[in-house]
């Protein structure tokens, strides 16, 4: 937990500041000022090329290459990665003057500034270059994506020369030939490209997926055409002369259309896609520059009335959760089928952009709070790849479905087997989503059309996977890893078998409900999916028979089957050189003792919250507190969330610590390679489950406020039943009221309250430590 | 258990016979007529070349190659593999008549016949050829290695032309130019060639280790040189006429030199091994082929004197034993240093010629009792590789020594880090083969110049490896696995902690008595390995708080902590398709049960016998084995010595079943890969051990002879306290004498008795069941 900010940028409230060009700081800061609108995104590279390290990283969500390695002589283990690739460069400049060209790791410079605007969603950039001659230019880059219309884009360039005029050229094209960091080679094949006196357009498939994506753009400004662009064969482009008028702006701007078609899971034709490619140019022309920022920063206002979180006398998480807010909502906002989250959002390719686990477990609680049709979304790309999950259960010798650790298309894209084959928190995660997003919406018509037939599937897989233990008086899952991944290959692990429970009686409660809700089409149902009364008596006998180890005199749970007696290691002794432990110490001496990775007993005593008293939170908080190293960036914010619930609240802001600045503050020195996408869904958790005291987990949506000692005062929002429920705290209290005045049943303290348009004031109620 | 003989060789007491070319199973006769004398070996490959499926196998003990695979992230994990590598045909021969090339795959032939005579080590193969032209020709190949001077071999051919008299043209060389199978690439760089009238010489080097072999030959019979052959760069050789005469036989003939060397752990250095290059051929001049044929047939029948095990009224056990004693003989008799006991000996390439914990646990106790010096031969191996033990035990984050899994040259080869890293087994299996050697021999000198050094650094990582369970009680290894590989990463398992006692109490034992007997010395010790008191005593404290999981109302070792618990799998109701089971089973789910691959708790009841009583011994033979499928072929034989302890003679000789001919019979359809030759070791323990009831790891060394229902009777000897004793047994009982008359303590059946040269003759005494 020793982690030291690297505190870079300027802090502000509602800006992301860097102030002079740090070329060291260069691939972070690329990192930090990536735009995306879940169709697509970029990292903040520099549009006119640079000699320095950059990745030129721009996605499209769901467009992948696929790399095979040696296939395993075992059964069920996984050769082959999907893994996000990078894209058409649309921001493509080149920018002369005399021949000579801008590059930032050699042109002289000054007056260096990068500012995200997290309130507009606009990212500018502004410097100026010194020629070699001397000529001085102002130059701002501007950029932004539409949140409407996501397959639009915006640039513009202003260009001032301060002490001269002059020529400057400027090329602006679509560029298809970067290679992909990881594999080292460009992966697209040219299909098309044309250009017309302002206009370009370019179609690129890539090599092993045939996955396609389609560029065009508009230019405008104050340019005359020389020619059309020629670097490469990958790029298509133009080539522009400005004449500047010392003192005088001239400017540079384009609208861009991207439209991908990834082949899989989608509606749509190929034929339907090159058809779209056809008409895209002159859908293009209704469009302006400044419309298209405009209308984009309007949705994000609306956007953050319903989502700002603001923290008063605390400047630096005030920007964290600010950042953090944006970016969940730049990753992921429900316009496209089949788009996921990727461990790093759209914002770089560790992790391959495969999604995990984190997204029903940390992300899908903030879009049912903050844009349920993003949470319904995300729920839909596991009904969409129900197929894959079904198919990677029969590769596991399971029935029904097992779904996939990691993930791009719905194919388990894991080559580890120890996580492919044994965890099985992916599948129950996917029945956990189904039944938070439920247990918040009451949209039992999703369930009932989209949810059963994942459920029976994840159930089937629950029966299956699991057995009997050798006298057969309990059913559990042997040979499985827990979320703790330091524990690799162990029997009954706690949070498998209770999670493995709570699916089946959540899959068995639906189908009840259904039965008596609709008793004319269960039988259709039954009919449907095959299931039988000895099916479903069996499910019903397994959940009842599942072990959860527990000792009951001391109210622990136990994480596995034998974890009491493991050997104990005192992890405050390790010496901070050891981390991260993967590289220091042998793979296997991980596993062999008590220590712990993540959450796995607090975690399922977090997600089903409202099942466990206060005092068995305390003291399984206390004894498992101490044995994990928190080597996840999810785990802190879930300490930080039950610190909070049994009053630990010292601990608690501890914990919280960097969560809102994990990437701000670059504390894993890793943010080059991309954001923490998943962490930055725990910060909000962290403040809203966490100071906020809310849970979702019950059968009605409840509050316990407490504040920071070193906050005066904080406010969230959370969308719910209708209307969005606005939460004011200050020193001297917690205020509910509704955006639109709405009547909503909430508890707050335990104690039922009607809310409305009014704020109610209410007192801090102090749980007793 | 259900696997059914391929029975296909011609029945003979004392030769294997192959009557009639079948191409189909070419490549198993090729493996069973492989030839060896430990520094080198030979499959039954056809020298005059072949164009089907063949695979030019030539061998020399220590002479490998190396492949690097991925590096792993993580810590410990092995990415480089050293494989044996296939080296120079120094059998090389091409025979045409009229430009007519000899084929076995296309020439037209009849009358074929191989044969392998196990008494005298010297194969033969014979045909008629016919040629297109109708000329027939009766050609018999011939070869031997040298047992007695290992570095030569002979090579004869006798031809006779039935229809004709004319030339037939022989090209005889040394050829470097085959493929490695696995790799699919030549190996071999060419240092040097040379040919004479009568004789031809090479140099080769591995191309990645840099290891050298020297191959020369001296050509001499009823021809006439033409000229110098020029196949490809990395053959050497002559071009040859002989006129034949019609019903005459005309006679090739070579005796062949070879010299490796392997740069590693070797006392001599380049310069004496060229030297010795240098010399070879003139050394040659003073032998002639049928002399050395004639000392090798010598050789092998003083071996066949105290090691031949004879079978009365079961001819086909009677060969296939005597296939295995000669196969033991061939593929070790501690003529080199630094050699190893691959899986498949010197016959092919399959476990890439490694070595395993086979060596010390199966194979030792056959040398121990027929050669006593290849015995101490095999335990240098591990003296001279003890530095690579010790740096591998830093990989592993372990003090001392951690011994391969799988090695030529000391390095660790396994590249699945669920056995290299897991399995202690490779490492107590050195103390146990120390201890075991001990325990016959008496030979403390060894033990103590060679033995101490092991033992303390053994003893050094079973301190490190090991944990203290939470509460401190009780000392255990944590995250391991046994012997039994169908349990992967599990607690205390009862063989490793057994063997960890047993070890650390042998090490406390021999330092002990060191410090009894040579008092003087014996603080040199302690400063030589850096030993202090604190350290033994830690030791004395591990071996006494070593956790053995064991039931004692059920009086049943625990195979792990845990595994009474396991669900249970019914083994006779898997259907046989499913196996074998890795290919059929996902990765994990075989590790999900009690199901166990090989013996594990009944292995160390075997291996301290006379520790354990009948009854416990019965006890856990009865739980563990319906639970065990023996997928390893060294299973079976241990639980028929078992069984015949616990007085289960029916269920003893079914387990016997295919032990003697595993491979004569091609029992598990991959003797084309090689042999068995670990096997072929267990069959001889079945025998001994199990019929024959020796006991070697008590005071004193016991019999308690039964004779199965089907033979007459059988004999076999054990060379022990500097004689030989000879026991034969019929269906009244056994006798026992010593062949040079020697006084020799034994027991028979619980009781003492001095035998010397006249025979004792002793009625059985039965256990009760």
């Amino acid at each position: 937990m020793a982690k030291i900010a690297d505190k870079y940028f300027v802090t502000d409230p509602w800006n992301i500041i860097e102030e002079g060009f740090n070329p060291e700081y260069s691939s972070v800061s690329e990192s930090i000022f990536s735009l995306g609108n879940e169709y697509m995104g970029v990292r903040g590279y520099f549009e006119e090329g640079y000699s320095g390290k950059s990745l030129i990283g721009s996605y499209f969500n769901g467009i992948y290459e696929r790399q095979e390695g040696e296939r395993s002589a075992y059964k069920g283990m996984v050769n082959i990665t999907e893994f996000m690739v990078n894209s058409v460069n649309w921001l493509y400049l080149r920018i002369k003057i005399d021949d000579e060209i801008l590059d930032l790791s050699n042109s002289k410079i000054k007056d260096f500034k990068r500012v995200l605007n997290l309130y507009t969603g606009v990212f500018t950039r502004s410097f100026v270059w010194i020629t070699k001659s001397g000529k001085e230019i102002f130059l701002e880059f501007e950029r932004y994506l539409c949140m409407m219309d996501a397959h639009l884009a915006g640039q513009k360039l202003e260009i001032k020369p301060l002490n001269f005029s002059g020529d400057i050229i400027i090329e602006a094209g679509l560029d298809f030939s970067n290679p992909h960091e990881m594999v080292r080679e460009n992966l697209w094949n040219l299909e098309d490209k044309k250009t017309d006196e302002l206009s370009c357009r370019i179609l690129g498939s890539t090599i092993g997926t045939k996955q396609k994506v389609f560029s065009c753009c508009k230019f405008s400004g104050d340019m005359t055409t020389m020619g059309d662009l020629k670097a490469s064969s990958k790029i298509v482009g133009k080539i522009f002369r400005v004449s500047l008028q010392e003192g005088k702006v001239s400017t540079f701007k384009r609208i861009v259309k991207n439209i991908s078609w990834n082949g899989a899971r989608q509606s749509r034709s190929l034929c339907e896609f090159y058809s779209e490619c056809e008409t895209a140019l002159s859908s293009l022309e209704e469009y302006d520059y400044e419309f298209l920022k405009k209308s984009s920063a309007e949705w994000w206002k609306n956007t953050w009335d319903i989502s700002d979180i603001e923290i008063k006398g605390d400047e630096l998480n005030q920007q964290g959760i600010r950042y953090c807010i944006f970016q969940m909502h730049q990753t992921y906002h429900g316009v496209q089928e089949g788009a996921v989250i990727g461990a790093k959002g759209l914002t770089g390719e560790a992790y391959s952009g495969n999604t995990f686990w984190d997204t029903e477990t940390y992300c899908l609680p903030f879009y049912i709070f903050n844009n349920v049709k993003a949470a319904k979304q995300l729920l839909m790309f596991r009904y969409d790849t129900l197929e894959e999950a079904k198919k990677r259960a029969k590769e596991l010798d399971c029935e029904g479905a097992f779904y996939p650790i990691a993930t791009i298309s719905g194919k388990e894209c894991c080559t580890l087997w120890q996580h492919a084959s044994l965890q099985l928190q992916a599948t129950t995660a996917v029945a956990y989503g189904l039944w938070h997003y439920e247990n918040v919406t009451k949209d039992k018509e999703f369930i009932y059309t989209y949810g059963i037939p994942m459920l029976i599937e994840i159930a089937r897989m629950l029966a299956s996977r699991g057995d009997w233990n050798n006298d057969r008086t309990y059913y559990g899952y042997y040979g499985v890893m827990g979320p703790d991944e330091f524990q690799m290959m162990v029997n009954n692990n706690c949070y498998t078998n209770y999670l493995g429970k709570e699916t089946l009686d959540y899959t068995l409660q639906v189908l009840n409900q259904y039965r008596e809700t609709r008793p004319d089409n269960y039988d259709n149902i039954l009919e449907k999916y095959n299931l039988t009364k000895t099916e479903l008596d069996y499910w019903q006998k397994i959940s009842e028979k599942m072990f959860i180890p527990y000792d009951e005199e001391r109210k622990i749970y136990e994480q596995h089957e034998g974890f009491f007696h493991l050997p104990h290691v005192d992890v405050d002794k390790i010496p901070t050189t050891d981390f991260p432990l993967y590289h220091h110490w042998t793979y296997d001496r991980i596993y062999r003792n008590d220590m712990i990775k993540q959450p796995d007993v607090l975690m399922f005593l977090f997600l089903y919250n409202d099942r466990f008293s206060t005092d068995v939170i305390k003291k399984n908080y206390e004894y498992y507190t101490p044995r994990c190293i928190h080597e996840s960036s999810l785990s802190p914010s879930v300490h930080s969330i039950l610190a909070t619930q049994i009053g630990k609240d010292k601990v608690a802001y501890d914990f919280f610590g960097f969560a809102t600045r994990m990437d701000l503050d670059n504390y894993n020195r890793n943010t080059h390679e991309g954001l923490h996408t998943t962490s930055i869904a725990a910060a909000w958790m962290n403040i809203v489950y966490g100071f906020g005291g809310m849970r979702s987990d019950g059968k009605m949506l409840k509050f316990a406020p407490s504040i920071p000692d070193k906050w005066e005062g904080y406010s969230f929002c959370v969308t719910y039943a209708g209307d969005t429920i606005k939460v004011l705290i200050d020193k001297s209290g917690a205020s509910f009221h509704t955006l639109n005045g709405t009547n909503v049943k909430i508890k707050v303290y335990q104690k039922e309250y009607t809310i409305n348009g009014n704020e109610i004031k209410l007192p801090f109620v102090f749980e007793e430590e």
